[in-house]
């Protein structure tokens, strides 16, 4: 079930990306994942730059990738006709694709040919290939962190990369688990639990973070919030499934309403706090927060060092921003957890 | 996008079911659409019997029927394929054919040929077509009631049924809104949200119960349960989406542990109101119950009695069970609700 088949190293198709926010799974595959990355493949007109070494599909082949990753996510998430023919030139050559966006590549008919003339596959991470099993509630072994927001878009899967990274540098056994489309690929494995049936989102979750050594942890990439009008159903489906023993809360000081939702407030950081935990209590009655990670990038250093330090003493908890002071306080809340 | 076209009256499909449980589907459409109900069909060795007229599917045609509804929920989802050659027979002689199976009509090629020959429609009201779109959380005009419960199965779409009859003869404007297939097959119309992708689960809840004149009710038939380790995310989707001015709480008294799920206790009446409470309170903050439905089904007339008593003593609600007492004790707060 777990799409975990995309082989790496990659190249990372920009092509003609006129505007570089719609390159972040670019950037992210190079930010999270640069041992991955081999090269970067642009047209003339590119305006985006990850500073990898420009590469055709053959050159990259002849260095060792494996699969072409489409690293843009445009709106509307409609892949350009006028790149189909760079993507049959890849599978000629050996690659696989991987493609995060919500056209399917398996639904464009003359790319499934060409894929099965030479024998590749096209992955779209995005979409399941086969159900999920239903959730249980049943405790499992192994440990598991679930990084959880106040809106989307503020920080939940970087921190959870960044905590699983520190993890491993300090010894732990810890994997990251990705539950989104640039998550999966960066991880090369995961699951996009935001296209799973309504029925499922919990399974999935329980799929997603199997039972495992008493030592292992899994740390999962949280979506969406639960104080979210659109999306908390994927949230608590998440919350319930993975059966987190622990939960760092993400959050943008500066945000007053949900980005997109300009009519819903952000709620407070203390009542996220107890509606989370009460939510994580009902599969894990053990839950609790061991962090808040802040994303403090609209704020100089005197303004972030004095929000960390007033929410620290607020809530009691390692208060962080995983891209100026790291995550080290909350990894060494977890090497005494008990 | 609501399936809203499957067209009445019906011949119910009984086939050759041998346990009766398994056609609960035919039995809660005869019980709440019985004017949609013009007979049954019924092989030799069928244990159920509706008490309809028997019918073939051409006398059916000529007493006016539109669409077969096959009445059957067989554990698994899937259609026997014994019963091909009567579904073709239903398409020859002009009826539609509606089936709230997981197996879908349409990927059965034989009848998909036969629709086509024939002219006619198969509907599928488990499976979307097309995908909702995204929840707002924005407030829209018109009134909206939400059954929701302590868990599944006891009695959140019959307690809806019952209160959006109630409302109607007493001169309410009222729509019972359905969200599972048997629901969807008794009104013509709804939304399968368990179905939904996890994304679009309050968006199809919003779409199912759309901006409405100041005065008039949509009575939603709730799913699952907010301490659901499988299904609290549909609930919750359906709890944002919905907007409920008005919640009532479904319970079943005998039910200690959840219906299959042995190691989750139920949870008490009291917190299930104050965490429902709450939740419905981010898209709608004037949201409050207005009563309790219990199923009473196991108990005898004293027992039911008295736990009805006591539930509306304790909780300072309208307690009902709508096999027993009606729902009119609910129905009198709306009438008066401000």
């Amino acid at each position: 079930m777990l799409t975990c088949q995309i082989k790496k190293p990659y190249l990372l198709l920009l092509g003609d990306v006129e505007n570089i926010n719609n390159a972040k799974t670019a950037f992210g595959l190079r930010d999270w994942a640069p041992e991955a990355c081999l090269g970067q493949l642009r047209f003339d007109d590119c305006a985006a730059d990850l500073g990898l070494r420009d590469m055709s599909p053959l050159q990259a082949v002849q260095a060792g990738a494996k699969t072409l990753v489409i690293g843009i996510a445009p709106p509307g998430g409609q892949l350009p006709s006028s790149w189909h023919p760079v993507l049959r030139d890849s599978l000629s050559v050996g690659l696989d694709i991987a493609s995060g966006l919500h056209q399917r590549l398996t639904d464009i008919p003359e790319l499934v040919r060409c894929a099965q003339e030479f024998g590749r596959q096209l992955h779209d991470v995005r979409h399941q290939r086969a159900k999920p099993s239903i959730g249980t509630g049943r405790r499992r072994t192994g440990r598991r962190l679930l990084t959880v927001g106040t809106d989307c878009a503020l920080g939940k899967k970087y921190t959870a990369l960044a905590i699983a990274k520190a993890m491993a540098s300090k010894g732990f056994a810890a994997d990251f688990r990705a539950t989104g489309q640039t998550g999966i690929l960066i991880s090369g494995c995961g699951i996009a639990v935001d296209a799973v049936a309504a029925d499922f989102i919990a399974g999935a979750a329980e799929e997603l973070s199997p039972e495992n050594s008493k030592d292992h942890w899994d740390v999962v990439e949280g979506q969406g919030s639960l104080f979210h009008p659109a999306y908390a159903g994927v949230t608590l489906g998440l919350v319930h499934g993975t059966q987190p023993d622990a939960l760092v809360l993400c959050h943008d000081p500066t945000r007053k309403v949900l980005s997109g939702f300009p009519h819903v407030p952000v709620v407070s950081l203390d009542q996220a706090i107890s509606v989370y935990e009460a939510a994580a209590r009902l599969t894990n009655p053990g839950a609790r927060f061991v962090g808040v990670s802040l994303n403090t990038s609209a704020m100089n250093d005197a303004e972030a060092g004095e929000v960390m330090k007033q929410t620290s003493l607020w809530l009691r908890l390692p208060c962080v921003d995983p891209m100026r002071t790291g995550v080290d306080q909350i990894v060494a809340r977890l090497e005494s957890f008990t």
